[in-house]
């Protein structure tokens, strides 16, 4: 079976490394992001089991006509990875209003839009002629994995990251909520706190011991995908060995 | 001492029982929500020591106006209550973008705001002329209370209100980030879970025994805004002794 | 109502304090530890509403011994502080099966023993002959509150203090499966952590606002005693305003 | 490179389908549990890859002398799954002292006992006669993986579960310490909480979506032992998409 994932946010590092190995494992996928030269670039590198769909996720109806296109080239959506998330790393009275809001509606409202255009897919109609299934077991869908990405603040308020962390907390109540809503229905949802720095992609760093390397994150992402329906995780955390927590 | 609080999002419930608990104790109250008639109602059974103060807490611009006039009438803002919380009661799937964000904004965006003017009355400016206190030692302020109203959801993404739990955990992320911000300058941030339904004031119900009463919750509120600051609390859970949890 | 308080493994420091507030607040209170001439000079000054009962918490026959003569002296217990804990602060590797024990001795078994002695004094029996009330509504006690004292290792196992860690964490198990089990029957059980450290009684410190003052701590300890039963708490937190956490 | 693994508390079910795993995956697998005839006949149907060490966990000099026979036959321990509990499901006022003790020592006692004689092989000495690494670079072992099985239980105290959920919480504070205190020195300790009933290998069930795959569950075992240690889980949850939770 090929499945069609979305990766919603993806840029060089762990999105990049995501994509690159859903397409390793047979998946079709889409980018989404803003910067149009650079997903179009990783499309093209990964042949044609990549779509390049620019998108700014703070803009709904860009996110519709993403998944438009997606359906239309790839099919319905069996896999979404949440991926995005913003916000001017600043304290609670330096943030202004409009940061605190756009760190917010990159990570959780885009996030639960993306996964409201997946659920469609995954969950299909009912027939009962509503748009949206209501679990009495008519549903058309045959499921899929929504998955998360978090970071220490998602678990943690951080010092002098308001607008981050509160984004990052209003994200992991987002999944939880749909973990327990949708998990009986098919869709697996997952959390992932990734908790130290991700390795540059671009440059050498002094000491890459204490860094994630994202394509060993992406064999965690995968494991979530694989899961059977019996063992679902809703949260793991990932960090280097050599981290301090 | 005479101080100073500030109720963001009161009605009848608890809101009221914090209003009327403080001042009890002694404080000057101003009563910030929507609703005109109820706030000026209770203002006037409360005296002299409240101040109604209609505000829309999802525009900026009526905080701002709000706070303003809180200073003129009883001056510096010693305690804020960020009690407002809003969200339709549904699933990812049935809530829209806009319902999602409204939650949001009312807790979490005017949470922020409301703190942020408190802020400012209770660090003071530090005499740099940046218009923001950084911690050096030289803020003018003398420290005070920030406490957030908090529900199960604030812990626990529950199925079926995807929007209220996002907002929740939104608010409990700004809540922590805040008090490792500003509890080292003097001002306490506590968060409340309130893991149950509280009794409603207005009318009988079955089993009394299920519901927090408000006046019992207002007892630990207070108890927050007591403490010393050798012993401040972050979160605390309050529920009836007969919940199952 | 007088009341009569149970402080299992008091010292100079918090147990103290919590004594002596609990006889300012007008219980009898019990002075349980191995050191006999502390606690008995402890108990001269407080007068007739204190009893030193000179136990080793490890010694199941001595709690019992300890927990008859309370009775005998002041009645029935309304209150317990299971407040002892020890613990060689080693790594996994370097302690020994024994320190390992031994710190989970002090801390969980005597928690739940002098808590077992508790709860049959604010259960009572309930008339079926078992010995053990059976929460059909029948029992003849009239609650009560059991307080656990924990600290940061309840609730993060610390690096390099395995049996500490695992034995912190231990009580904080018992203590959650007692509030669940017996708050439905009208005994409020709680967890306090205390994250940082106490100021100590007998020096100075160069920096004394980096301590929690232990009688700060103990005003928490009672507002957890009065708490109305339509609002109880079953864990919160107690940190220095200065503390990174 | 083959693995050593040893299997701490196998018995039908989970710990087979992870003993079975683990040899497909190419490692010699010491089975350990108090069972003989169970273990003898389990590495018989595996083959030379499995060894069967009769062993009473609650016993130390049982423990030493099992770890000396794995040694002896498979070479120094590489992977130690500490997967054995056990515990009267009693409250805390109907479980004996016994058998609270019983159910810690299984746990959490066994635990450590096991991780000390494993952590001997994966840290090796370091060459200053103490016996023990001290994490200054020298030691000579090449690092390892100790998986510690958890429950619900371990991160909430269950209503009439006190030994069973104060045990388990023990547990997860000991690999919390540990995690921390070897992960820097390249033992990567995980636990893993298993949220639902495991499937059971002899009979069949009504609803078997509502019970954990074992074989599963072992798949997220396997990924554990395999994760880069650039990003090492602490912990994951492990659920049937059906539970409530």
């Amino acid at each position: 079976m090929t499945r069609t994932a979305v990766v919603a946010g993806v840029g060089p590092g762990l999105g990049e490394s995501i994509a690159r190995r859903f397409v390793a494992e047979g998946c079709r996928v889409a980018l989404l992001a803003r910067t149009e030269s650079y997903i179009e670039s990783l499309a093209a590198d990964l042949g044609d089991a990549a779509l390049a769909v620019p998108t700014d996720l703070t803009r709904p109806e860009e996110i519709e006509a993403a998944f438009e296109e997606v359906r239309r080239e790839f099919g319905p959506v069996d896999v979404l990875v949440n991926h995005a998330s913003g916000g001017a790393w600043k304290g609670a009275r330096d943030v202004s209003l409009d940061e605190f809001e756009r760190a917010w509606r990159v990570g959780a409202r885009a996030g639960l839009q993306c996964s409201q255009e997946a659920l469609d897919d995954m969950l299909g109609g009912d027939g009962d002629g509503t748009g949206s299934g209501d679990g009495d077991g008519t549903e058309s869908g045959d499921g899929g994995t929504i998955v998360f990405t978090g970071a220490t603040s998602s678990v943690r308020g951080r010092d002098g990251a308001a607008a981050f962390s509160s984004a990052k907390f209003a994200v992991r109540g987002l999944a939880e909520s749909m973990a327990r809503e949708f998990g009986p229905r098919g869709v697996h949802v997952a959390h992932v706190v990734i908790d130290g720095g991700i390795r540059p992609p671009d440059r050498a760093v002094e000491n890459p011991e204490e860094y994630l390397d994202p394509d060993a994150i992406a064999d965690s992402y995968w494991h979530l995908v694989e899961q059977d329906r019996s063992t679902w995780t809703l949260e793991l955390d990932l960090r280097p060995h050599v981290e301090e927590f």
